[in-house]
């Protein structure tokens, strides 16, 4: 036959080798694919005439309905183009180009996409040589303290009564059984006056940032931040536009500015309870001094009470926006809170306090960009919640934690005498709250090689340097939320050498 | 006795009706919350000396260690200070302040925080006033034809399967099952070629963009989107702080812009499948010549695959993302994919491509900025998958979505005789695909005024021109993902008048 051109000898015989190579995929599927790559890597030229369709099928063992529907799908897509009397060709019209060469295909090829400025500066942050699962590394979970069983059978009860209904008519702003949940949790804990519909469930601390950036911020807008600074709201509020003003903490946690600062910042980020990473807990005067501050020049404070729950004495100072609630409407404090240090890390649930002239917009804001919320989840955390469990959960964790805090701070006096005093050179900072501890540094003492030589002897800390967005502060933050207590000594004892040997 | 004063008398039975507004609250609680009220809100003075606990306790009826306890916590916060020798006084180092005004506490307060140019934006969005959870707005979804018994039965074995260590210790990227499962999915459905190490999964699509926009753009990068966009991808990409150079796009996609362009973008958004939301088909030429565009300028092209699973003829086209790996190692695309559209909407599950030198990066800034994603929905979604479930359910949606798309076009062919004519004025855009079908309008029309007239009739269509981010253009963006198809000719019937009115 005039068709059996040893091109076309040539065509069925890579097309069948191709074809024994995929041996998975459909028959057709992998013809066309192969053909498809034919094409384009220049292997078959344009106006190259296709063998007929019977005679390709019974080269390769095929039905010849399936090549049909092959060069159908391909004329289609503008690979092949049917002749005009008979015949089906390679198209012209597909841009010319030089077949692949093996540099080209390389995987990691020249032209591979970089960072951006802001990817870089993400991707060597210093934080990352720090961050890991291991002891006392912060972010860690213990998952013997949660009552897995009861969370799975609340979880279980949800799920008989998720109907198909419900999981394309979530409400905005988040499960109304959830928000009221929270509000009452708040209302006695915490001291916020507030309706649900000013709770708005947000997928964790970093999206409640970037809400409140998106909707009350501009581009270059400023906002004071602590020094050291939460990693996670210092990057989303950089990330979003804002600009980081940072303000040095003290031991009452973040100070009043100058009151001669020219500067009108939009926001303020607060961590008032207990301040991420230095542990410091802003007495009462400052922050009613925070609160007028905020009325009289019209900024907004950012309270994060990551933690709040987790006080060792005494009963809690009230939240800010407690307060700006008994003085005032609640018009000046953007509340976060979250479920991922009292839950479990991936819950993924967390939520803000908005005034109640924006809940609308943020509730539907939050619909708008991040889509109704994982309503299963959120309908089994507002029963744990609603049903007392929760409470119970936190009242154990809490005498848990407390216990822990006292055994670290015991085995670091134990292993580094003399070398933890109030005047330093080890300081404990901080109070008596959380679920972890920052021992103080003379900021002379490279803390990230520290950090380092702990992380050696099989111990991760991370240096209170990576925290800091202005002056350089230094330290090392440790977490005990993830180390049981019969634990805490031996883990001291390994690091204690490098601390005496640092400071020595 | 001495202290038996107007003042401690006055006081006393102050905070007794405080107390009795307040029933339910722990009698501690309510007591220290009605005194720190006292103070902040000027009625108990600096330095003025408090009634002894004693007196107190039996005024009010109240064990005295209880308000000894208030006492020695509102020291402890600062509001009270304890005297040298006996005796309990107000704080005179609180901030001075004015007693609160009856308009001062009013909920709407003038000083109501407002929102920034780019949340006025936001609010402002004419899309605001056409969405709606009706037909025929996008967005919608049939739970008559989710398979809910079946996804609750997978979601309960994940539940048992769950333990928590799990919860505590997701991937960087998410649960690797579930990226196998998509890796081998969009393999044999959409000719892409990765490592399931390659496949980033978010809670969506918006997330998949700020991600990108966060790790590989720079505030004020600009960004080619198409005109009209989807407006998810516009506002997320605009809020990141891209520039967007909008180019419209045509009945084959987005073509590319001419070529003596000053610009130098650093993306290109694309919907090549089905753009939304006219619904063009991108030809294999042009995604050829974006192609090749890309790996000579150095342009990485954001393919958003949003509904490339519903294709009613022929066999889909391979992504561009499928097309480069042909012929290329794949650096050039990011490929978006989302379950939204072929679950339900609050799944919150999407998933991007990366290339594989950014593999590594992208999975970590996942974890970082969002935390460890929603194990149980991620594990149930794999199995969904790798049984066989999602492929099944994927074809039963495109049979029914194909039907109603005939029926819809049917019904407007019936209702709208004479005006739905390839050259106008009511033209059907875009291919056979997707769960909206777009009617093009002559741009001269108010298809904002025209869309509140339909709305009036009880169908809630979008008008085009709400998308539009450059150039403006008419028409009306009809969904029928959440129509039963015996509804879809009524519907249709409502809002023809309208249509012929607007037209006449």
């Amino acid at each position: 036959m005039a068709e059996a051109s040893s091109a076309h000898t040539a065509l069925a015989t890579w097309l069948s080798a191709r074809l024994r190579a995929q041996p998975g995929q459909p028959l057709g599927t992998a013809l066309a694919q192969a053909l498809r790559d034919g094409v384009l890597q220049g292997a078959l030229a344009g106006g190259q005439r296709l063998p007929s369709t019977r005679w390709l099928g019974e080269r390769l063992g095929v039905a010849r309905n399936t090549i049909v529907a092959v060069y159908a799908q391909l004329t289609d897509e503008g690979v092949l183009v049917a002749g005009l009397g008979s015949g089906t060709f390679v198209s012209q019209a597909l841009p010319a180009r030089v077949p692949a060469s093996p540099t080209e295909v390389a995987p990691h090829a020249t032209q591979a996409p970089l960072l951006s400025a802001r990817g870089q500066r993400y991707q060597n942050h210093p934080i990352h040589r720090f961050w890991s699962k291991e002891p006392f590394c912060p972010g860690g979970f213990d998952a013997s303290l949660f009552p897995q069983a009861l969370w799975n059978r609340l979880l279980a009860q949800s799920l008989r009564q998720t109907d198909a209904g419900l999981l394309g008519a979530g409400e905005p702003g988040g499960a109304p059984a959830l928000r009221i949940a929270i509000a009452e949790h708040i209302r006695t804990s915490r001291g916020v006056r507030c309706e649900p519909r000013q709770i708005i469930i947000t997928d964790g601390t970093a999206q409640s940032l970037e809400l409140i950036a998106r909707l009350l911020c501009d581009p270059g807008d400023r906002v004071w931040v602590e020094n050291p600074c939460y990693w996670g709201a210092s990057q989303t509020l950089s990330d979003l536009g804002l600009q980081l003003e940072p303000l040095d903490v003290d031991d009452d946690g973040l100070p009043l500015p100058p009151s001669r600062t020219a500067l009108r910042p939009r926001l303020a980020y607060l961590t008032p309870s207990h301040q991420f990473p230095t542990g410091a807990v802003m007495p009462l005067a400052r922050r009613l001094q925070w609160l007028a501050h905020a009325r009289e020049h019209g900024l907004l404070l950012v309270e994060d009470d990551y933690d709040s729950e987790y006080r060792y004495t005494g009963k809690p100072f009230p939240s800010l926006l407690g307060l700006d609630n008994e003085v005032d409407g609640g018009e000046h404090v953007l509340y976060l809170g979250s479920f991922s240090k009292t839950m479990y890390p991936g819950i993924r649930v967390g939520f803000m306090v908005v005034p109640p002239t924006l809940a609308e917009v943020f509730g539907q804001a939050s619909a708008d960009f991040y889509r109704d919320g994982d309503q299963l989840v959120q309908q089994g955390l507002a029963r744990f919640m609603a049903e007392g469990h929760y409470a119970t959960h936190v009242r154990a964790l809490r005498r848990e934690f407390g216990a822990r805090r006292q055994a670290l701070v015991a085995a670091l006096h134990q292993h580094l005498p003399q070398l933890i005093t109030p005047e330093g050179p080890l300081r404990l900072l901080g109070g008596e709250r959380g679920v972890h501890l920052t021992l103080g540094l003379p900021d002379a003492v490279d803390d990230q090689a520290l950090a380092l030589a702990c992380r050696a002897q099989g111990v991760t800390v991370v240096p209170l340097s990576v925290y800091c967005v202005g002056n350089i502060h230094c330290g090392l933050v440790m977490s005990f939320a993830a180390s049981p207590i019969d634990q805490l000594e031996a883990l001291v004892a390994r690091m204690a050498p490098a601390l005496r040997q640092c400071l020595s």
